[in-house]
Parts: C-alpha cells; sequence; structure tokens
C-alpha cells in the first residue's frame, strides 16, 4: 500500500553502490532541530532521496517532520524549522533503490516514532537487519499493524511490545532480537540514544557540544555545526544521553571481534571525516599510492573519474610522479535523477554528469582512477568519450578490488548477476570495457592501505569486505531462505 | 506527532453542527476507484477537509490515496485514478474540527489499512466509539502502534489481535469490544464488508450496480452512479459481499431497538437522499409545514437561510400561504475556509458567504426560516444584514427545536456552554439574537414531522435525539471519565 | 506563445452563455487590495478563471499579482495581500473558453499594466472590442510589441502612443477609438477611472465606502464591503475619481440612445444585484410570471433547473399556483472543471453536478423551469434523468428566447451552427429535447418583463438583444471580415 | 510591478563576482528544445536564477516556457518538453542579484519574444548594455510598453520600431544601437541568428551537429549535444543561419580591435572548454604556475578553495613541486540560496558548504589557492576554520590580480565601496584576512598565463581587465549618469 507516489524517476548514479543512511541526534542544545538538520545535511552523501526529523518540547510533545528531497531544501526554511522545537531530536537520510514496484512512499521515511504506554520514542537506524523477514512475520502474527516496508520499523515494534520498565531498557531488549548491522540512534522525551551492532559494521560517532551532545554516522556531521568530536562509539556498545547523568555506556551483546565496513573507506564516507585517527581522504591517496605500487603504467596524465576517484588519483600520481590533472569534468548542477526524461535526454546518460577535458586529452596517454566498478557500465561510456576526444591510449585503475558478491547489511547493491566481477575475470572486464589495461588493487593492497601492514588475514579479517571476498560475517537469514547462494554453495 | 501541518485555517462554518464521515465501497465492477471517487463527491457535504480510497487488484496489491481536501479536486484525474486499480474499493470523506493542537494530518485521513497475518484489511468508519480512549489505552500497553489520533483506528488494531480465522471474523470481534455509533465499510482482497451499531445510529445503504454491489452512507451516492437502491443495511447488521456468494447477512451484536439519528433528517443527509421510502427533502418540506402550523406569523415573504432552510421555508410557505421568496443569496464560490486570512477579510465573517437582496426585502416583514441555531453568532448577523437592507419586521422560524446537548456519536458540536440553547430559553435567545419572534419546532412536532403520528414516546423514542433532549441511549464512556455531566447530573 | 500551460481541463458548463469577466476598483481606503479581493469574490459569478489585482503605494510602487483560479483562494491569505499594500487598487476575474488552442496563459489575465513616460498605469476591461483585430494589426505595425492575446491589451497600447498629456486623457484618447463593449475600471498612482462604452452595454456601478469610493460590475459586490449604493456609471460617461477632486464626470464620446445588455436581466448579474432600481431577482421573478402567462400547463409542480432557474420557477408558481418544489438538487462541491478526468468520470457529465429528487418527482407532472437553451444537451441529459426517476410528463419552460445569435460584446457563445435555436424551430426543439413540452418566453414578454410595458420597439430597442434578435446594435467588424454573415445576409 | 514573488532567499555565495547569463540556439534537429536543455544544462554555471527556452513549429507557432531554477528541474520532464515541439529554438540561463527591490520576477526571464507586422522573434540576451536607461526612456516616450526590469528588453523594442524588412535587417538595426556587451542568440519562424558585441566581450561559439547548426556561450555546450566546435563567432560579427543557405556572416558594426573579458579564463568559463584553441583548464593550470613563479613560499601542502581554485592549486604545486592536497571538502549537495532560513542555520555561513579536512591540515603549513577576493569574508572564514584545525601557517595565493572595480558588462559585481581591493593594498588585505601572507597574481602575471608573452600592453591591452584596471572600453553611459567616477576622476 503506497501513499502519494510519484511518477517514475531515472537514476543516473546507477552504476554506484550507495550507503542507504546517515543518523543524527543532539541533546542539550537549543532549537536542536537546526543541529540536526545541519548535521544530516553533512551526512546527504549517505542518503538523498528523503530525510526526517523528530523533536520533542513539553509544550507540544514530539513533532515530526518527513519529506523527500533534500535536507537543504526541505529542513532550513524559518517556517518548517519553527514548527520543530526542543532541546532534543533526532534525524535521519535516507537512500532507496527505484526498485519496480516504484519510489519510497513518505511512510517508508525514518525516524520512526511510537507512542508506549510508558511514553514515546522515536529511532533512526543505519544498516540493513538480516533477519528482519523472519521478525516482522511474527510480530504481524501477533498483531502488529507495520506501516512502512522498511525493516527498521521491527525496531520500534519489539519496544512496543516489550516488558522492559524503561526505554532504554526496551531497546536493548528489541536489539538483541535483531541481526545483522545496526547503527540506531534513538531519542525519548529526555534522553538520546546511541547503539551499534556487535560488530560495529556501520560507523558511529560521539561528539560535545556546549553543554550537549551530539550523535552522529561520521564526523563530518560534527565539524558542520561546531562539535568536538569525542570518540567512536564502540561496536556492541549501547550509550544512554541525558541532561542529569551524562553519557552512560553499556554492552548488552555478547562480545565479538569487530568487522567494520571496508567499503566506507573506499566510498561511502565523506573525505574530510576521520575513522581510526585518519582522514577518510589520506587512507583514500594511501589507496591510490598502492594502486601505483602495484600497477603501475607509463602514461603522459593521471586523471580521476570525479569526483569520488579523485583522493586515490592525487596519490597515484604522487607515487608515480606522472602529472595528475581534471581530464574530466563534472556538472555541478546534475541532481542524482530527473522525473520521467524525455527519450533524447534520458540517452545522453552519463554525459549529463560528465564532460571530457578535449583539449587537455587529446594525443595524452591517460590513466583513469575510479573508486570502483559496479556494473561498469558507466566505465564503458567513460572510456568513449575519452576515445573520442582523442586520448592515445587509456588505462583504468580501481581503488577497491572487484564487487563480486552483494552486501546485506545496508548498501544499495545490484543483484550478483548484474555486478561485472561476478561473471567476468580482470581481462575479460577490460575487454568488455575496452581499455588498453584495466587493474584493481588486492585485498591485501586495500587491507595496507587503510593501516594493516601485514595485508588481510584470513583467519581474522578485521574488516567486513563481503563485497569484494563473498565472506559474510553474520549470515544473511532472510535472503537464505529466498534462495541466495552464499560461496561455498555458489562454487 | 504531525507529520505536514498546514497553517492555521479560519472556518466559516463554525455556526452549523458538522456530520463527520461519510463512507462508500464497491465491489463487482470494473475500476471500482472511479466508483468510489463519485460516490465520495456525492457524500462530500458529509465531511469536506480530507479524503481516501483503497483499492486492492492482484497484481499491485492493495493501493491507498489518501489527501487534504475536495474529492474533485483530488480523486478526479486519470493520472491519480490510474494507480487505484481493481475491481474493489472503499473510500471515505471527513470533517474535523479545527482545535487547539491544530488540523487533521494526513495520517488521520481514512480508509485504515492493516496487514495481518492471513492478508490485509482496510476499514473507513462513519460515527465515533464512546469507549476509543479506554480501548487505546489498553491496545497500547499491549504493544501495538497508533499512527493516527483516529478513534477509528481502534477498530483495525483490534482486528489485527483478534484470534478470527477470517477478516469478518475478526471485524465481528472487534467490533463487539466498540460501543457508540459506528457504520462501516471495510475490504479485504475479494470482499467488501458492511456493518451498523446495534442501535443504527448512522446511516448505510446497499445498492446494486450491474453484477456489482455498492454500500454507501446515503442513496444520493448510489444514483450518481447509477446503481439502485436495495434497501438499508440494517440497526446491528454486518453484510459480507464477494463475488461467488453475493450479499451475505449477520447480526453479530445481541438485538435491541435502534435509534436512529433524527438529526439527519433536519440537516445532515442531502436533499434527494431517501430515508424510510421518503425523500430528506420531503421530511424537511413536512417539518415547514409543521412549523408554520405550531408557530404561525403574520408577514410578506418567506425566506430561507440558505442552502440547508431552503425545504422548510418551501413547506412553511405552502402551509401559510405566504409568498415564498429568496431575500438572502449565498456566494456559490465561497469555501468551507480561508488559509490564514488578513485581519480585514476575516472580519467579513458571513458577509463572504451571504448577502441580502436588499431591493427584495426593504420595507417588508419577513419570515426568516433555518434549520438550526447553535451557537447563534450567524442568526445574529443575518438578522443585523437584513435589519441594515430595511426590513420592517424578521421572525426566525427554526426547523428543529433548541440544541442543548452536545453529541458524541459521530457529529462534531460545540461543548455544552457554548450551546447558545444550554443557557438561554426561547426569549432569552430571542433578545439575545434581536429579531421580532423567533420560535423553534417542538420535539414531538419534528416526531410528527418524520412519521411519528402521535409524536415522541418518551419511553421509547424511535430517534437518537440526545442533542435536543440529553437522552443519551448510549454512555459516552471516554467523556464521563473527563467529566462530562449528564442531564440528571447536571440538573 | 504561451507561458506554463496547464493539462487540458473538461468543462461541465459548456451548455451555459458565459459572461467573461467582472472589474472593480477602489480609492481611498486602507488596504485597497482587501476591498478589490471582497468585490471580486462577489463577481467570481462573471468569471471564474482567473483573476487580478495591481495596487500602488509610494513606497513600493505598483504591485500585481495574477493567478488562474478562485479569488477566495488566492487573494485572502496574509502573505499574498501583504504584498499588495496602498490606498488604490483594481482589479478583474475572467472567464475565457477552452478553445482548440488550449488555455488562458497567466499574461492574458488582467489588469493590464504599461509604464508611460508620465507614470504607469493599470486598466481592467469587461466586454470585447469589435474593432480590436484591426487595432492591434496597425499597432504591431507601428513597433507596439503585445505581451497577451487579449483584445483589451489595445486600450493600453493606445494609451501609451497616445500623445495626451494626463493619463485620464490618454485613455479618452485609446477610448475613442475602440468600438464594442467595455466597462472599463484603470488606476494611475492617484486616481480612480471608470468609463462605459456609449451604448452602456455592460454594467459599472458607483457606490461609497467610508471618505473613499469603489466601482464595480454589479452592486452585490458594493454589498460586500459595506459600500453605498450611489449610481450606475452612465453609457459614455467616464469617472475620474481622485482624493482632492472626488468624482468627476465626463462624457467624451458622441451621445447615443443606450442599449444594455438584457441577458444581464435574464442570467449574468447575481439575483441580489439591482439594476435600474430593481433586484435582479424580482425581474426573473416577473419572467417566470410572464411565462407562466404566455405559456401555462397543467401540472403537478413546478422545479427549477437549479440554480439560474430558481428565481423564474419562484415566478411561475406564484402566478399558476402550482406548487414549487426543489425536484432537482445541485451538489455543491462541483467545481467548474475536472482536469484531464478518467474516461469513466468524464462520461458522468451532468450528473456530476445535478442529481433528481427521485422520492418527489416519481409518478409527478413536472414543469422545469430554465434560463435559455444554448446548444440544449444539458436539457436533454436532465429531461433522461427525470423521467428515469419516474415523472409522468415533462414540461420545460425557458425564462428566454430561443438563443439563435452569438454575442460579440464580451459574452462567451458557441459559434452560430452549435445554438439549437439556429437550426430549429420550436417544435422540432421539443423534439429533440424530448419532453412532453416546450415553450419560450416572447421577445415583447421579456421586455415586458424587465420593465418595458408595451413589450419591445422595433424601431428603438432600448436593449442589446443580438443573441434573440440577429439585431446587432455595433457592427462586429473584426467577425465581419473573418466571413460572419449578419442576419440579413445570412437569411 | 511584480508578479508572483518569492520569499526573500539567502544567497550564499556573495563573495563571487557572477556571469549574469549563458545563451544557446540550434536550428536544423529534430526535437530542438532538448537540444537547447541539454545545452543550458551545460551553461548552468553562467546563471543559476532561472532559465526559458523558445521554440517554433509550423502548428503551433512559437511556444515559450520559462521558469525559476535549474534546467535540470524545469525543463527535462516529457511533459515540459513535448509542449516545446520544433527544429529550431533557442534558451537563456540567469543568474540576477537579490537586491533591496526583490528577486527576478518570471517578466525577467529570456528569451523574450515580440510578434512583429512581418513575423515574431525571440532573443536571449549576454552581458549588458550600457545604454539602456537611455534607450529605454526614449522607447517609452514614444509609447513602447516594458514587460520587464532587464535592459535586454531594449532590443526587442528597438526591433519592433525597426523599418528592416527583414528581421535579421531589424536585429542589425537595433543592436547598432546599443552600447557596452551582447553575446545574443535570437531566432525567427526559420532562422537562427547570433551576434557579438563589436568588442567581443562575451563568448559566443558555433557549433554543428548533424546536418544543424548551433550557437552558445561555450564549447562545453556543444559537447554535451555531441555537437562538433566549429569556430568563434567573431567581435562584431553577425551570423544568419538557414536551412537554405546554411550558415552567412556579416559584419554590421565599425571595425574596432577586440577586448575578450578575461575573467572568462579566471573564473566564468567552465575548465572543460576551449578559448583561443586552449582549454579553460590549461589557462588556470598556467596562472597557478605563473603564480607560483611570482610569489613562492615554502610550505608542505597546496590546497585549493574548491572548487575553482583546483585548476591553478594545481598549477601551483607543479610548478613548486609542493604536493597539491584536499585540505577543503566541498558539500556537494548545497544549494546557492536557502529560502528565508532560520537565525541559526543563517549564522552558520560558508561552513554549509566547505569544511576543512582536519586530520589533513593539523600541523602543516598550508597554501590556499583561489581564483579570486571579491569582499574578502569567505576567505577570512576560510582561514579561521583552517586554523581553528591546527594548520601551522597559511599562505593565500590569488590566481586573479586585485578586483578594484565594478563590472559593467553583465557580470554582477558589488559596488566599489564594497570591493576590499578598493579600500586596501595588498598588505591591509593580509591583515584583515589575517594570513601569514597574501599573494595576487600581477596583471602582466595574468596576461602571459593567457598567451600574452609581454604581459599586458597597456597602449592596447587585448582583453576587457576593467575590474581589476578600472579601464574600461566602453563609457558605462548609465552609470556615468547616476553618479559613477571613472579611474581618472576617481583619483
Amino acid at each position: 500500500m503506497t501513499d502519494r507516489r510519484l511518477p517514475p524517476a531515472h537514476p543516473f548514479d546507477d552504476d554506484k553502490l550507495h550507503e542507504e543512511c546517515g543518523v543524527f541526534g543532539a541533546i542539550g542544545v537549543s532549537n536542536a532541530a537546526n543541529f540536526v538538520a545541519l548535521g544530516l545535511h553533512a551526512l546527504q552523501h549517505r542518503g538523498q532521496e528523503a530525510g526526517g526529523i523528530v523533536t520533542y518540547c513539553p509544550d507540544l510533545g514530539f513533532q515530526s517532520d518527513r519529506r523527500m528531497g533534500y535536507v537543504r531544501d526541505n529542513f532550513t526554511s524559518r517556517e518548517v524549522m519553527e514548527k520543530l522545537p526542543g532541546t532534543i531530536g533526532i534525524g535521519h537520510v535516507r537512500y532507496s533503490t527505484a526498485g519496480a514496484k516504484g519510489q519510497t512512499a513518505i511512510r517508508d521515511v525514518q525516524p520512526f516514532f511510537g507512542e508506549f504506554s510508558l511514553g514515546g520514542a522515536a529511532i533512526a537506524h543505519n544498516g540493513n537487519l538480516t533477519n528482519a523477514a523472519a521478525l516482522r512475520r511474527e510480530l504481524v502474527e501477533r498483531g502488529s499493524i507495520f506501516q512502512s516496508s522498511s525493516d527498521s520499523e521491527c525496531i520500534i515494534h519489539l519496544m512496543a511490545r516489550s516488558m522492559g520498565r524503561t526505554i532504554p531498557d526496551r531497546m536493548e531488549d528489541a536489539l538483541r532480537k535483531c541481526e545483522g548491522a545496526f547503527s540506531v540512534v534513538a531519542m525519548t522525551r529526555t534522553k538520546l540514544l546511541g547503539c551499534r551492532d556487535p560488530l560495529g559494521m556501520r560507523p558511529l560517532v560521539l561528539g560535545k557540544v556546549g553543554d550537549g551532545w551530539a550523535l552522529a554516522s561520521e564526523t563530518c556531521a560534527l565539524d558542520i555545526i561546531g562539535a568536538d568530536f569525542v570518540r567512536e562509539i564502540e561496536p556492541g556498545e549501547m550509550v544512554v544521553i541525558s541532561a542529569e547523568k551524562g553519557v552512560e555506556s553499556f554492552f548488552p551483546f555478547r562480545a565479538r571481534a569487530s568487522r567494520f565496513c571496508i567499503f566506507e573507506h573506499v566510498y561511502f564516507s565523506r573525505p574530510d571525516s576521520i575513522i581510526g585517527g585518519r582522514s577518510v581522504y589520506e587512507t583514500r591517496e594511501a589507496i591510490g599510492r598502492e594502486l601505483a605500487k602495484e600497477a603501475p603504467v607509463d602514461a603522459d596524465i593521471v586523471c580521476p573519474v570525479p569526483d569520488s576517484g579523485t583522493p586515490a588519483a592525487i596519490g597515484y600520481s604522487l607515487q608515480s610522479g606522472i602529472p595528475y590533472a581534471m581530464g574530466i569534468i563534472r556538472n555541478q548542477y546534475m541532481g542524482r535523477t530527473f522525473i520521467e526524461p524525455s527519450e533524447q535526454i534520458r540517452n545522453m546518460g552519463v554525459r549529463l554528469k560528465l564532460n571530457v577535458n578535449r583539449a587537455l586529452v587529446r594525443g595524452k596517454r591517460v590513466i583513469l582512477v575510479d573508486d570502483s566498478v559496479v556494473r561498469g557500465t558507466t566505465s564503458r561510456k567513460i572510456k568513449e568519450m575519452i576515445l573520442e576526444a582523442g586520448a592515445k591510449e587509456v588505462h583504468f585503475r580501481i581503488a577497491s578490488p572487484p564487487t563480486a558478491w552483494p552486501c546485506f547489511y545496508g548498501v544499495d547493491t545490484p543483484e550478483r548477476g548484474k555486478l561485472l566481477a561476478a561473471t567476468m575475470n580482470e581481462e575479460e572486464m577490460r575487454e568488455w570495457i575496452g581499455v588498453d589495461s584495466l587493474k584493481f588493487i588486492s585485498l591485501d593492497g586495500l587491507y595496507r592501505a587503510v593501516g594493516e601492514l601485514n595485508g588481510r588475514d584470513p583467519m581474522r579479517p578485521r574488516y567486513c569486505d563481503a563485497c569484494f571476498s563473498g565472506d559474510y560475517p553474520v549470515a544473511p537469514a532472510d535472503m537464505l531462505e529466498q534462495g541466495f547462494k552464499m560461496k561455498s554453495e555458489a562454487a
């Protein structure tokens, strides 16, 4: 059942993996909603389709506003923000696939809210519950009515049914029943809550702003509000933040070795965010250097595929000594989608977004650095544009290993059959894309670049790298039920 | 918690009682949504604030669209209607008070939908549950999460938790726990359901259209789709309509003497609808005749307060022989509300809607016939306008007894203290309004006009006339808990 | 050239003639825009498609807002009205045919504004210039650039090119070049201007409000703002109203016998407006009485086709003694058009707007009184609905003579071939509509009802009745050029 | 007079100069509007506030659509584009200052259209007429009615009044009366016209696409539609392009030495556009190299102020050997303005758009390269952010000389008093911004970088550099009349 659906949109970024969410929360600040809006604006790269904010103030109770589109277009006007008063608030930005059944309905936009007998609570979830279908089936069986098609709604229904005496107790209760990846930010009338799954697959950080506190998916969202970055929330940690007691920390789950998503380093996180004490930009530059060592080639210029390939291209240039240049220019006024474009416009595809710097690349041997290859369709079109412009040679260098497996932990991936690397080896891909050479960084090289000097320990890998390795740290229960074959079976 | 609230609106009809809903359902017709839209358009007088339609078709499942505003503006375009395919559908139009907490949010607009373990169901409810607060409290206690502030949502949660093996069974189960007034239309993937409360307080009729069936609040909604009026659903009856079995009838409640709302005759129902074999227009004309017998007066013309006073004015003229004339003209382009009008415009009040036919009334003795007096503010302004225009005398005749008690069965009434008749007797009211004479039809006279030749039997009244008599056929449990005083106590 | 066109709309009133405009102006009042908005609201029946307001205040200069849709939806909110400050303003409501070339663009919506070397002026025009095409051709030849497709824009260009030393001089200059029908309201920074064509075909009245003044198409627009009706602007008169000099009167045109539009009495004007000292309602009632004398018939009830047939039906009933009853009920929530309705909904046609009071008409002999017959399509459908409902006989009585000729003076009429009376005599029309009898009032009868005791003087008719008689008081120059045949030629 | 004004917007780029327009035209292609839309999308950096397209097809005549906002949001949907049929079309994107009198009204959005006695024409203008006020005054005096406040509208009125026998003749006539900067694209029913002012101050290029032709402000707009870049339109050249005769070239003006805007190289043009056979990117890189030679400094990293400083920063890094790094990250989801932001959000200023890569710059000596300094406010805030993040030293290097004079040739510049360089010398600016060093490229250095090996010839400069030098190649007549003081006078 859907309310107010938009006409079909035509996405132009379907050759990228997409993070499905960003979360943010603030407590102890005046006009919390403004902080939440700013934080979400800084996290917009994690989800562009929709966003929502919930606040609480004693006079009006809980207030919520959820909208399709960018934060900057929805949550900046005085009119909207005045209706979200209070010193505590949480928010969420969301990306979602435009599948066969149409687009996100407003009812799927988070935060979700529930009124319990002991008071209301709102939650915002980044990640994906791998047992959501089973949980939902069970909840419906017992009379819960779901309002959305989102896996995240299970959490609030589990909380509603919990016998816990406080909302934090109920959240603990609920999350213990959940499998998969979750970084959750939640709020009651007086408390801000945060929790990461035991493997810590998705990020969540804590900041201090004046006398108040903030929780965010990435540190760049702390910077924008002028908050100091305190620390990352630990894998398996739950924090309860209140005016009286400050930050209280709990570890409600059984301890496990952590497995942070390595793709956050490669592509998802913003380059100015800090993970593990180093900026994501520096890590990507290091990936580029590593790639230059692993896969050198003689050429005239190193060009990024903008904007995600930029830091790695700079690294490649610094390591190889080949000059860095912007051979491809990105149109800054390109949106993510067009609503029902005319045939002629749809056919322009990548040209609407990228243009080759013709005068620059003419007659040159060009190294193109991109962050990843998903379907390969964009890579192929870029190659055509570069050759059309008169480049002499084109060498693709990819800042991640071949993406051969879908993600079930909160990233939107095409089904396995549509991943180029699931059906071709490197040489086949090179031929299909049609370039003079194509090289991916090795998985060990990637681990070295993110700081594991000895590369990946296959017995005890430090990261979740399932999209490259097919090694899933949490069994994707719902997908297995639907017939997905794991690596051992697939082979 | 509210989503996307509109700015405050300024209602211009706040001196009328308002029916809170109209319901419609169709099964066994191609493009059921078009029939539902037409039916709701014919029922628009029962609720102008918002409307919604749910349909089901095997390909797309349940589809829903709920919107603020008129049916004709929302549910007529090809674009909208194409997204509501299927041969079964239900709909709802809604009126709601603009109270202190602001306006209806879209989440309060019906039909409500729930996905149960045995399949989905949608319901649309006309009436008001007098024990809704208690039911809600209990459901929340057990973990149900409410999405709206509507009493009607209780029904769908009670159904979700029922152990019934079929959806009709679950609806029976749920409605047996409900007290008060309800005419419900509901649907599953294959069945259209209808049910009236044991007292039959709100109307519901059955029609036949081709091979299909329709349920509607009034017969005028059958006329618009070309359906034949089959019969009224009986008080306490539940019908289950399907392609295979046609109309099945059940009586799930303990039998009681019926108490249909007498105000439906006076004002709510459309004049071309048929109740008890006679058009509502004819009943109102009869009320006017009765009023002329009870309260004659010597005058030059009989004028209705348009449009609701028209049939009674015609009756008064026919009985008295005094010529009927349109002394007050209604602006046909007046909407129900203005969004944040400027001060100057708000102050125009009733002038925006009504104008006196100055040349006609000048120097005349005028009888004004209106359907009812609620707060009395409009009557007072009309009197001023008529006198300003030069009328010699003004005699008010009211086609209902003094409205002295609030309704708790699905009609929007001001709190008791704001009802003119709750604090003044007839002479005081005459003086306050400032007219030469003011007469209300007697309760017995009204009963005679609707066909009870001996007037009202105080031991066993045939109608619910609580708004006039204070005799509430169902104890208003929630209101009593909030401190409302019944007649015996109030006295 | 069009800007931002809407999708095709489906009109449901295409079997009526339509007045093409209403005009209003105010000076010497605080917040003139509010007065203009209220006046236009009262004149909405003269044009529902679009409206506009221009005001002037020393700080901001001329401000204008022009919008598609009803006045009440566009010009009531504080946000809009605050942007139209000043003590002087004019406005316009507009009806326009939805022809082959699509709908009104916003650029066709009046008032039109021009900045001249001696200051700015805005004008609003009701009527139609019969030599507009020739004027436009000449203006374009000399370098004027038209922004709209409206004949009225000629006036402002003629003013721009005039050598007159004041704007009133220039308006005089411009209007002397115009042929046809015009009631113009205009404004400069300090003056409100009004002018009627020499025949006075379209109405224009003067009112006094506090220390200020108002000009309006009809007196009902004076009533709504609480203004006193002073007098009608004379045919051929031009008034210049300013704070210093009050109302100055000029007669710039050669004197001619006046020819007011008789159809204003029959249908266009609002029943509560006063023309010639009598309310339009009373005139229409008199038409009904006259019709009862000319065309009596034995029957059970007299029913109006709502709402325009109502006063004549009351007159017919009073004269004949046959009881008046509302056999047809109009849906009050019907708009003028639907945007791209689905096939099924479009086919409902008149049913969306009217419903027969089935219980009332069953078995009865019914006299239906309508104001006019244009194409006859609606009459035919109403007859079907009445018979379907079980009426025994149907007698149509029409409160105007057969409409056999198009109007070129500001009323939207179908081309001659589509007028039922242009191709059929009364008996053929009766048969085509399919009723037991059909009678139109005679042209003499109509003149008697509007106060000409001896009927129409064919040598010197007091009214423009071209739509009935084919006697055009001003030769329609543009139309003749396009091949239109006048009566003598057509015969 | 304004129509439908938006609420005040808060611009976040007010510390940049802004090109005021981009123009595009196509002929001889199917669905010309799609080409125009794509071309305008590629030129969006030249004007983001509004855009418009006019097309012509024999069936529907001229069609126009003009809208506020981005091309991608307005001119991509099937619904809109289907209403702009034809094989010939022109378009315009527009930037405009948000001045005291509010925002651009839709009536100021180009192309402008005029219907002349010999047929219609539409024009789109990039540049600014320095004698527009005088022209307008004269045209109004003679009876022309202006619809916009735009200087460009003079051209169409001059054309309307010309005695020329063809539209190209009339355009020639009109433009000969115009002074200042103009690159005009225009169309008739069968011809596409292009013209550059005698000095060639603004760019205009010619492309070939299939059998058709295109005119565009920059070559990047040819690339997006797959057109081949043929040549630049010459200063003072007028081209008339038709199906029968192809491209005809005329030189209607007195010959003069050309003075192309040097700021197009520095900032306005897109880096992938080609001017003078070299990409703008390469020119900017050369500026960076030149700057490194002129103003070297010892440091750890060279960082661009994104995105406009990027190519010069790369050049600086290549010349100096100091590593290039992205020390400042730009939020890609930042729009140009916010509508009425809350106080708190407005105060964030540049933080909404830029964030410092804290982990990267901490403890480093940073060279920041920006394209220009206008008011200096942004430079100051960036410095603060960089220092807050822990940088050891900050050295600003600016890729243009101090901007000390306003532009009157189609670029939005603050009034002279608000230009930092108009009131301070380099050292004062350094101190005010608060950095360790601040250096601008010299005017000679800039000339060298754009290819003049001997720098600027003060007797005969090749470029218009008035914003740096105060040497205005065309006297700004309107501004002088308003009291602007030229260099000699100002001194």
